[in-house]
């Protein structure tokens, strides 16, 4: 099943089965009320018009690294060393669980550093405290994209206060639609095998496979989260930014040199700043175009796309 | 007006009018619908039965540290310098925003080091992005008291990741009921003026004076929480641990010893440990009683009693 928000004038909006150009509005009225296990019966089909974030407002969002290449790499260019452990224990911050939808306009002061983030997440049920990998992947009930944009300029200064990321991680966007686990292609249950396609101003940045380099999986990202508590439905974790090694294990070359490229411009700054002694590539400006889905192993669309055009504030 | 949110089955409760024992039912259904504008209509009276924490779940809960010499202390403990610019840059993390009921458990392995915060807490409506202190000031709409429970033992292991708090912070727990600042006694429009009364096992711990020694106060935190993202309504602000210096500008004494004592064991144990080299107060076992609740300057309750009782996993 495929699912979506209808702006219907409330923050949350109208839950919507999506077929086609078509949609069947969900009785239960939102999201968040079919994720607590609200009935589904179904209305009557309407055309579909302007959709929020498929979960508009979440109360929890943990965002993970799984994609620890990805760490290694932003680190590097903050000039940071990355701990070996962070190879065996899952990096995870709370973010902003308010949500934009896939055609928000990325609005920021070009000073900030504005930069995309192409990830996976998923859509929880309830998971009990302490919770195995296991039984946490068994309460996935969706999966999407985000993108979990980053002020790079605001992170150093921000990071080094010690409390994660606030200023530097406004809300992120999501895909307009999200997915169940048994109706999605590519998916194994704990993580998505599909190409993160990302082009930056209609070229192609970014073909990272998610299925590959992926540390940790959902299991493990969700068991880590509901540690110390129990996760209520409607929670979103995220992957990280997917991030593809080299063959040789070095960082990935650019999509127009046969590469997987990268899913944010920091990483691709960070290749260029070991190859070429100093960042090449600029972060977002006003006017650039960022365009962010998932295609599966036949080339077809899962999510729809992200579509987001970079506006000075 | 004095709001809370009646356990009626649903995660969000439903909104109830207080006046004595009973309470009047608000027609437009859930705090949150009724921060996001929606009509207050009132339905006929009913009695108080089991009361959820006034906004159940919220999408943004935004901790500050408004109180330094809180977080100069507890640094102390952890044996982590604090950097001056703590003073004029507000601390403020990104917290779970699922909210416990005043009387819930505090369930957790005693290896965790649980300990309780007495906080401040305010609700907003709508706050642009880049609104400055006094446009951030006048969003506020609901005050209350959370617990913001911390579990010392995971917290330096979690912080020296760099991402601030996920597993150490678990769902803190609120007062029973929220006051508008038109109703509510020691309201300065950025600041909240009584007593933080706690106590442990039914011995008074901490008596601070929550008007004193706020260095950021609610309008500085709520503009520091937009600087680059608009606040929806229900956004929770928290003012971080309330925490008095003593005269001559050092930590404060126990209650016993006729200082303020304070809100939270990890800063008794701190000025024990500079007293007597090592900690003397343990951290939360089970079987022990937190109490927390308000005073204004004529001992009246403000906000109910948060009352809880620590358990075993």
């Amino acid at each position: 099943m495929k699912l979506a928000s209808l702006d219907d004038g409330t923050p949350q909006g109208r839950l919507v089965v999506v077929s086609g150009d078509t949609c069947r509005p969900v009785a239960c009225g939102s999201m968040m009320a079919w994720l607590e296990g609200g009935r589904d019966a179904l209305g009557p089909p309407e055309p579909l018009t302007r959709l929020l974030a498929p979960l508009p407002r979440s109360h929890t969002f943990l965002d993970g690294s799984a994609y620890v290449n990805h760490v290694d790499l932003v680190r590097r260019a903050r000039g940071v060393d990355m701990p070996p452990r962070f190879w065996t224990d899952p990096l995870m911050y709370q973010g902003c669980a308010v949500f934009a939808p896939h055609d928000a306009a990325l609005s920021g002061d070009p000073a900030w550093g504005m930069d995309m983030e192409a990830e996976v997440a998923v859509m929880t049920g309830e998971v009990p405290r302490g919770a195995g990998p296991d039984e946490a992947a068994a309460a996935i009930r969706l999966i999407m994209l985000i993108n979990d944009v980053s002020l790079r300029t605001l992170i150093p200064d921000e990071l080094s206060k010690g409390f994660g990321f606030v200023q530097s991680k406004p809300p992120s966007t999501c895909s307009p639609f999200a997915v169940t686990p048994d109706a999605l292609s590519g998916w194994d249950g704990r993580k998505l095998h599909g190409t993160m396609c990302v082009d930056l101003n209609g070229v192609p940045f970014g073909r990272a496979r998610a299925g590959e380099d992926m540390t940790f999986d959902f299991g493990t990202l969700i068991a880590h989260a509901a540690k110390t508590r129990p996760l209520p439905a409607g929670t979103v974790i995220g992957s990280g930014t997917v991030s593809n090694r080299a063959a040789d294990g070095g960082p990935g070359a650019p999509v127009a040199l046969g590469g997987a490229g990268y899913s944010c411009i920091a990483e691709q700054r960070t290749v260029e700043t070991i190859l070429h002694v100093a960042p090449q590539t600029p972060f977002l400006t006003p006017g650039d175009q960022v365009d962010i889905w998932m295609t599966d192993a036949d080339g077809t669309d899962l999510f729809g796309r992200i579509s987001q055009r970079v506006t000075a504030i």
